[in-house]
């Protein structure tokens, strides 16, 4: 299984480094054979928020299939003017089994028109910006992760890592979610 | 304030990524003037815990001054045997103002024979071996982080996250770190 997160200038660290600590710990664990990778536009390095010199294994032009995808949020808003960005989430996003947002990562996935008549949410000081950019989403707060099947959306940050837990239990069980949890001594936050 | 992150071939993604998102977040959010960097031995790509791509922003050979020294954990048996490594915290910590460690990154410290007669912890499958290798050490459990002045240490993964918070707590004040975990929607969990 390969599971994609895409990266790009001034993404929020922890939305793609948390993600890929679950997912490559949970791969470690319960010896899965799922390929974690960070996907960018292009080849070379991206500044992440910060100054944070981050790499990613793919560009647009060369990753494999993505059975799961992960946007993430930061400074989003010129990935949003992007239309070969907005075309690419739309057309992966087509042909994956699960797509997922961290925090503002759920503005790339509405203007692709993914979220459209979903309920979903975001970072807590975007809740309503999102609502009336796309007023087609039913937007709630209060809750770290909405599961709406194959289309997750999660809060601000470290929800993503609650919500790539989740994930965890979804693409394989409770049980090494739960392992990998306590074994990066996280105290995982389920919605109630 | 220069805080630099020592990372190296197999460090654990969350425990420099966590520390990073934290002390960056809360300069921006502070207006401090925080310059928060990764250090590695040399120049060039660190392949990072599950082939995570990170660079560093300087080398041991031309980093500026360093104020805060963070020494992260992942698969650190390596580290241990290299005695520039070893040589360069032990000479870093000694210009420093604060030293801290996150996860298996307390062997490192402890290696440099920083931490005699001080109470520490580390992930909570090492305890046993932290406390085997180093008997001078009084190592504790339970703990999500422990300070001893100038020396922190912190418990697996995530803990790191929340030690860092308690280090902005500490560099400027218990309201910008309260602030930058609510940013980040974290749990900051504090010792009891």
């Amino acid at each position: 299984m390969n599971v994609g997160i895409y990266i790009y200038e001034n993404a929020e660290v922890l939305d793609f480094s948390g993600p890929f600590e679950v997912l490559s710990t949970a791969n470690r664990l319960g010896n899965k054979n799922w390929n974690v990778f960070l996907v960018s536009e292009k080849h070379g390095l991206t500044q992440a928020r910060g100054g944070y010199p981050i790499n990613s294994h793919f560009s647009f032009e060369d990753h494999p299939d993505i059975d799961v995808l992960i946007v993430v949020g930061g400074i989003h808003t010129e990935e949003l003017k992007k239309s070969n960005v907005i075309s690419w989430v739309s057309k992966v996003a087509d042909r994956s089994m699960k797509v997922a947002s961290v925090c503002t990562g759920a503005f790339i996935l509405a203007e692709a028109k993914l979220l459209d008549g979903l309920t979903v949410t975001t970072h807590w000081e975007d809740l309503s910006d999102l609502k009336s950019a796309y007023p087609k989403l039913n937007v709630v707060n209060n809750r770290r992760w909405v599961s709406q099947g194959k289309y997750i959306t999660s809060g601000g940050i470290s929800a993503g890592i609650d919500m790539s837990l989740h994930l965890v239990s979804e693409l394989a069980n409770l049980g090494l979610a739960t392992e990998t949890a306590k074994q990066m001594e996280y105290d995982w936050q389920k919605n109630t």
